[in-house]
């Protein structure tokens, strides 16, 4: 079912109607025609069909100049459903999501650590059935589980195809498994991508275009240009957290030297702090493999309150971040950069200034105009929302027993 | 002019019809349909009004399975001719195309130096009239001229923005300047962008997803995925030359401290020359600022064959711009990359050797299969022809006197 899920990505007239009355809260046929290039007969069909299958509905007439009133369309929010789960080592966030795009309850889990996959995904398995149980909706109003994590990944055959965390997890079948036991579609995607995709939907950002730091357990990236999210001919970008940035620096998970996460991580943030003499006992932090972003978040707690140490171990990972943000921005030409997921969420303010000021002095393009660094909002939901938006845009269910 | 060009890129039926048959050489109208995803009257429409401006015309027959024969379509290469400029500080390239992409002439012209930019663009002028009555082609049927150089640009404007080489470069009028001196159309682009477009058009890549690498006096990034462009919001991508590799590194001339192209560039390795003893004169370099690519090019000449110290300072280089290809790939996810430009003409090998093992040391992909990196035959022309093809593909001429 993932497969085909995918493949009818970016979908059919209908999906494309679906999507702009989705993004537009509500649209008229003739706003339908105009946006998608179809004829106002073919949009009359898709109209339809889609109001047959109760999947749209009539919402109100608005006036129209000089003619008959506009007649409005809306999405019906219990038309479908859709999930999504953003996996994380340190900490996994899922949403439920109605057909509108609209979050109607949250829940996180504990993280995957070094677990083997079999076990993190019988706990998100029995999450999301807990979750589904609390809001009364029905596993057959669901559409399908977008399960966000880190790349590089296969995302046809919903692998992850790195060792990381652990080599168990390499070519492990992440969504045929989580189906399994969901008894739903699953498809898997990038966590910056969906983050890309949630704040978007979320509406924090005006641009069209904009990159994407995603903070986490490790550090991605995300791209939306013109609208669309970049996708390069592997699947496996926006990796902006391999990027070398110092030749001589510590390892990184990924094997290779210097990479910004291994620099400037949440990891690289707490690994540097337990050899600050008395700041683990005084932050108690943990020290451990599995919390090293809830440690992160203690030094960030510190740094926000004016404890000068953990200060200083914070916009020195700013200062690496704002290479990466540099990087991002050079390379794929954009004014606008989004701070999001869990590793901004408690210092973000002052890694936005230290982010802000390496780009300011470092940007190619800060001759022609500063770059605008936003803190999302949104926490780590947002890439959570990203995957369940992906469930919805991937095409129309074809189950019978798809409406319950 | 120039504008209304650039409006019309990718271009109407005619523009998409006239692109696919330059691509593939010879097409049937049953093809072209195919590919377009147009109906066949469509296509026989626009192939009619294409034949009778005598842009298309038919060269044969082809066998078809039970029915009748497929005609094929091929271009008028005498129909009309595009002139592709490269312009950089060491050296500039000029090409005269026709109209189906082949180049029938090129020539060169002392570089930008740090000359004033209308000194510059009355030599480029007088060369572009040079080399069109050396062939004997009448300015009339020349659809107009892809200037390509260096970014950060507003292509809509036809300017560049930043402020080298020189202050006086910033903003000032290029395309409106050398449009008048030569009576010709003139639109702008990115110099590694074109070095994309001129090495896919030249066959060397059988991919249509890869990057490019452009060293000459700078250090440019490009990018095709999935045949197509990549263009940013600002159309100031893919500035890998300004990453930085180094913070504590040296002052490039962007004003930023230790970008990739400032620690191994052509530049920064003939500065690093310049301070080895002996290296300056058993080389016989100039250590003009106007003449480094050339005195690059001594030195990479020297460790082509052997000459150990200058073999270190292209090895170092080497490292500089694997670690520029790691990011590139990473970012954009891409499994090939092409070395294009001046900068890897003479010492290419030993410079292809060290960006691969860096590559294969370093990209994130590398668990998953190896990056192709390929050395560029072309050398400085692809770049020009991909000037002269963005000319060939920005639409019809549609003056009256275009054609002689």
């Amino acid at each position: 079912m993932t497969s085909s899920m995918a493949d009818t990505f970016p979908g059919s007239t209908r999906a494309r109607v679906l999507d702009l009355i989705r993004t537009r809260g509500q649209a008229s046929r003739v706003e339908l025609a105009a946006a998608t290039g179809l004829t106002p007969g073919t949009i009359t069909n898709a109209v339809r069909g889609l109001v047959d299958d109760r999947l749209v509905r009539e919402a109100g007439r608005v006036p129209s100049d000089g003619g008959s009133p506009r007649r409005l369309l809306e999405l019906d929010p219990r038309a479908a459903y859709s999930l999504g789960v953003q996996m994380d080592r340190s900490t996994s966030s899922i949403v439920l999501a109605d057909f509108t795009g609209r979050i109607l309850a949250e829940d996180s889990v504990r993280g995957a650590g070094e677990d083997p996959p079999d076990v993190v995904l019988t706990a998100i398995a029995g999450a999301v059935t807990d979750l589904l149980d609390a809001t009364g909706v029905p596993k057959t109003s669901v559409m399908g589980v977008g399960l966000v994590t880190h790349g590089p990944q296969d995302q046809g055959r919903g692998m992850v195809l790195g060792t990381r965390p652990t080599p168990a997890w390499s070519h492990y079948p992440l969504t045929d498994t989580l189906s399994d036991a969901v008894d739903l579609p699953v498809l898997l995607e990038n966590d910056a991508t969906a983050a890309a995709l949630g704040e978007q939907w979320l509406g924090e950002v005006t641009s069209d275009s904009f990159g994407v730091l995603y903070l986490a357990s490790g550090l991605g990236g995300g791209v939306v240009n013109g609208g669309e999210v970049y996708r390069g001919p592997s699947f496996n970008s926006v990796e902006i957290g391999h990027i070398t940035i110092d030749a001589d620096g510590p390892l990184c998970d990924c094997g290779n030297r210097g990479c910004v996460e291994a620099t400037s991580g949440t990891a690289a943030v707490v690994l540097r702090a337990m050899t600050e003499g008395v700041l683990p006992g005084r932050l108690s932090l943990s020290g451990e493999r599995d919390r090293r972003l809830a440690d992160f978040q203690l030094i960030a707690q510190a740094a926000h309150t004016g404890d000068p140490q953990a200060l200083e171990l914070v916009r020195s990972a700013a200062t690496g971040l704002g290479h990466a943000a540099v990087t991002l921005v050079n390379l794929f030409g954009l004014d606008t950069v989004v701070l999001a997921g869990p590793g901004f969420s408690v210092a973000g303010s002052e890694l936005r200034d230290g982010i802000t000021r390496v780009l300011h002095e470092a940007a190619f393009s800060r001759e022609l105009a500063p770059v605008d660094v936003r803190l999302s909002v949104h926490g780590s939901i947002a890439a959570a929302l990203g995957g369940a938006l992906l469930v919805l845009r991937s095409g129309l269910p074809t189950s019978p027993t798809f409406h319950a």
